[in-house]
């Protein structure tokens, strides 16, 4: 069983995932990459993984078989189990509770050789629907109260397996840096009286210089203080707390404006390995007033983050305003 | 000129060095590693860093020529500027300054060929000598309230060459995550009247699983809530806040126990990667009855840290007592 803790300073929960438990000569094998042979996750192979949750499929399809688009299954190696109860406990001054909670990984193509910026438009929509469906499934356990979605495009990026995916993490607690961006959302609406990220997102229209791409309901930009270089985030022009409301209309332009990013950053960077997460509100406890949804792309091109981790300081060697001009441009 | 930028939501600065300037294809040669060849650290190659700040060498020797056991020069592509006004603005609703700072490389041998682990104990105490004289030097600059050592340790872990050095870093700004900790420290101190690293410590040292060594002065462990696999903290026994206040006998003692943990990760992980970072209270405002500095030591074994820059969220698959075992136990 994982766990829970709680750093007792700064207020961090991180996973100890025993069951995963590393021996120091395992970490050897992770330096090197996994391409080729068999793939899990390809068409044919679906008795490989766990039972599906859900998938796209044909009508009268049979589940765990092939016909499908896109598949929802439970993580094979899970670093929270979604069985238990949460055994909040203490351990002298520090606080812990069992590693409850979902591990979902989304096959986001049938097709070992699709990548997000080459398949179409219908699969990257679909990736998007089945989020916001399974965000509406695992808010409804009263154990959960954030379900995280990220991606880790590219070996560099942190990915063991080559066929495109996403995985969704739902928790009984709020990761620190949202948690970051509430507590200093609601400072800002209190003295505002107005949402910092409209805010943010009015200034970029309107100054120009930090766009990337733009339709009716989304804005795609490089933010003011951007950690690393040609870091993107995507944000509904709207105000809009929880990404599982979008509607059907915005979810055609998400789609489109995400796709169109991907697209612009391989053709600037040549195809980079990268790390997608959505930020969406925490399923209950946040007014939604102050907090506003938001996508957050960050290619992987520098390991000057050593450090970083350690001090929270980082040295961004691209200005935004030219790394946004070279993708705004990109030709795609 | 770079700049000094801050997240208006979170609240974290970043350094938009423009001087260093990247162009989207510049990246691809930092995926290479830089062996062998020319090095601008090693002894007889004085002329090519710029000139010394400082240097550990023999009586009478002149400076910027070999004779030399540790030399501090300015960084040859400093992140920020020694010269110039801090010149804080807006820009509509965002928060910046000028890239003022100081940029400086602790060139820690005149041997290309040893690192710390190898290197006699005199080196690494004069190290930290260093490092304590040149804070004592920066802190009298107004413009500064923040120094910041660390040390990329091998390409993976973000050095660029290979000659075993450290970087000092003089800022204008707190590091986020230092902020946070004298935050949370203050939080702990105004509710127990009580610094919250003693309680650590003592706990630590009671509990005995997370040890990894002692001596009179100092304790090092696995913390409780690792965000890496091995992440390993040194901290004095005594409460101190400020690194540069540290006496004879505890550097002595300091050095002892760091070279001896550099040494088990050494042998328990065969050489890692690895980075260093030093956290110390800022030269001002900061009182010093509830800050403790410390030094965090994180081995980089897994590129598993990819999304966990997006969420402030961390998967560990090591529990820290199975690490601090295998590092106690590592006979060196």
């Amino acid at each position: 069983m994982s766990e829970l803790r709680k750093d007792p300073v700064v207020g961090r929960w991180v996973i100890i995932s025993s069951e995963r438990g590393k021996r120091p000569t395992d970490f050897t094998d992770q330096r090197t990459a996994r391409k080729g042979g068999f793939c899990p996750f390809c068409e044919g192979n679906e008795h490989v993984t766990p039972q599906e949750i859900m998938a796209y499929r044909g009508n009268g399809a049979a589940p765990n078989a092939p016909g499908w688009t896109l598949r929802v299954v439970p993580n094979k190696f899970p670093a929270l189990m979604i069985e238990g109860d949460l055994n909040k406990a203490g351990e002298g001054m520090f606080d812990k509770m069992s590693g409850i909670g979902a591990h979902e990984v989304i096959i986001e193509t049938p097709n070992h050789k699709e990548v997000l910026s080459s398949m179409p438009e219908k699969r990257v929509e679909d990736l998007f629907w089945a989020c916001k469906q399974r965000m509406e499934d695992l808010r409804k356990d009263p154990r959960f109260i954030y379900a995280l979605l990220f991606k880790n495009e590219g070996i560099e990026a942190g990915a063991t397996l080559e066929h495109s995916h996403s995985q969704l993490i739902a928790l009984p607690i709020v990761p620190k840096r949202v948690k970051e961006e509430i507590d200093g959302a609601k400072l800002y609406y209190h003295y505002k009286e107005r949402c910092v990220y409209c805010d943010i997102a009015r200034q970029e229209i309107s100054s120009g210089a930090r766009i990337i791409a733009e339709n009716a309901d989304f804005v795609s930009f490089a933010p003011f203080a951007p950690r690393f270089p040609f870091e993107t985030w995507i944000m509904p022009k709207h105000h809009s707390a929880h990404f599982e409301e979008t509607e059907a209309q915005e979810m055609n332009n998400l789609t489109k404006i995400f796709q169109t990013v991907i697209r612009k950053m391989d053709k600037t960077l040549n195809s980079p390995p990268y790390n997608m997460v959505l930020h969406t509100a925490p399923f209950r406890g946040v007014d939604r007033e102050y907090y506003h949804w938001h996508i957050e792309i960050m290619p992987k091109l520098t390991r000057v983050a050593g450090f970083e981790w350690g001090s929270g300081f980082y040295i961004n060697p691209t200005p935004p305003e030219e790394a946004a001009k070279f993708m705004r441009e990109a030709k795609i």
